[in-house]
């Protein structure tokens, strides 16, 4: 069938050295269920420099920021919204007439899932990694008033990330911790879907495991924590809300639930 | 319905100042009927030297371009073809790995249909208009090997596109025209919807009329034409052509007859 598009169709677009069909499916499913005359289409820049101002050129509304670009756009756009600021990497471009400001809809969502989880913040947490997505993570956890140690064999970012939130580091995790959150690729699809996160011991004395792994859902992590009988908090859970916080950025409509659980469901069906 | 679009998708564009749906329909149409992963989005654009850049940084296969950038984007792109090279205007950007290419497929069309319509060289022309498509329109007579007359108002354009190719300008349709061109906006839908742009007397000595105007395809100048027994080329004609060069620039595929006659039926029930 012909694509529905015409000259009003409103462009988002992401921008991603290798882009995924996630964004895709989801936004476009949502624009169809909503009746909104927007389009969404991945891409994969040469020049994060002339893509950004490809944004302000075009007129495309707004723009999803995967790996490498999320702190490379930041001199590029006008203005950082608090969820970005705080922690110096952009994941959203929203452009209001020209004006592109930068906001991060992981912060955003992680920040929401704590709250709609009712996590005790006086939990000690273990975040294992210290890549970019750790630092949305550590400054949500930190904002909903928790403290603990990153754990992470990179000598560099992990005590750097520790510093800036005053919590600890270490390489190995810490005895007393009872929420596990794992920010690193151990259990995601490829080279290392079967590394378990965390250990069964340190699982089973928490009360609380977050795997931020979306792809699969169910990792090794998440499925020791059920077999031991511990909460979780998936990935998927964050994709979908950060999407959904996108969504609503973009187009100035909130989805209901069912309607973001559809989409994301939609999204994962490729 | 959702839109197909995937990570894949390869994303053309127009620029325009007020874009049209033309393009849009005709082209998403083709690419359906084609089975070909593309998508085509009219912009108009707020910069055009942002929306050049942003051609190049997002990777975006190619751009039709209309008034008033079809000048001002001949700097800001790597190299012209001979279309574009020949009158200074470009229609169509190609994209090829970031190496970007002009081309007029306005001047294609029209040498291609004087070709197929087997005009005979040696007659004498009169074309009213000297805009940016007149441009086109008398170098492509000129390379058919014709000689005449520029009939225009302006005292500045008319006079300088006649110069370009050695012919005569006027003020006033030459008594001896044979063959009649009208390249101005007179009988185009709007203000001037009702004007004839040759009057009855030069018509019925012509032995040719070529209407650029599309919208109407049935202009009063094609009607009182009809009505005399001349024959005739219409903008129609000079718009679906142009659209299938572009087309198959982008995309490497040549549409049959019929489908390009079908994808102009579609694209003109809007």
């Amino acid at each position: 069938m012909v694509n529905y598009v015409d000259r009003e169709t409103i462009l988002c677009i992401s921008l991603a050295a290798r882009p995924s069909n996630h964004g895709v499916r989801f936004h476009n499913w949502l624009y169809h269920e909503l009746g909104l005359n927007y389009l969404y289409k991945a891409v994969a820049p040469t020049d994060i420099t002339a893509a950004v101002a490809g944004i302000r050129g075009l007129g495309i509304r707004g723009a999803g920021v995967s790996m490498p670009y999320k702190q490379d756009v930041i001199p590029l756009i006008d203005e950082l919204d608090p969820s970005a600021e705080r922690i110096q990497a952009v994941n959203t471009i929203v452009n209001t007439d020209g004006e592109l400001v930068g906001y991060n809809t992981d912060y955003v969502a992680v920040a929401a899932l704590l709250k709609s989880h009712g996590v005790d913040p006086d939990l000690p947490v273990a975040v294992r990694g210290s890549g970019g997505m750790a630092g949305a993570v550590v400054a949500a956890l930190a904002d909903h008033g928790m403290t603990g140690t990153i754990v992470a064999r990179n000598a560099e970012t992990g005590p750097a990330l520790a510093e800036r939130h005053d919590w600890a580091y270490s390489a190995e995790v810490p005895a007393g911790a009872r929420l596990l959150v794992n920010v690193t690729p151990l259990g995601m699809r490829g080279s290392e879907e079967r590394a378990q996160a965390f250990a069964d011991d340190s699982i089973a004395a928490a009360e609380l495991v977050f795997d931020v792994v979306a792809y699969p859902v169910r990792t090794p992590l998440i499925e020791a924590a059920e077999r031991l009988g511990v909460p979780t908090i998936n990935g998927g859970e964050v994709v979908a809300l950060q999407a959904a916080e996108q969504f609503i950025l973009y187009t100035g409509v909130r989805p209901t639930q069912k309607q973001v659980e559809a989409a994301e469901a939609y999204a994962n069906l490729d």
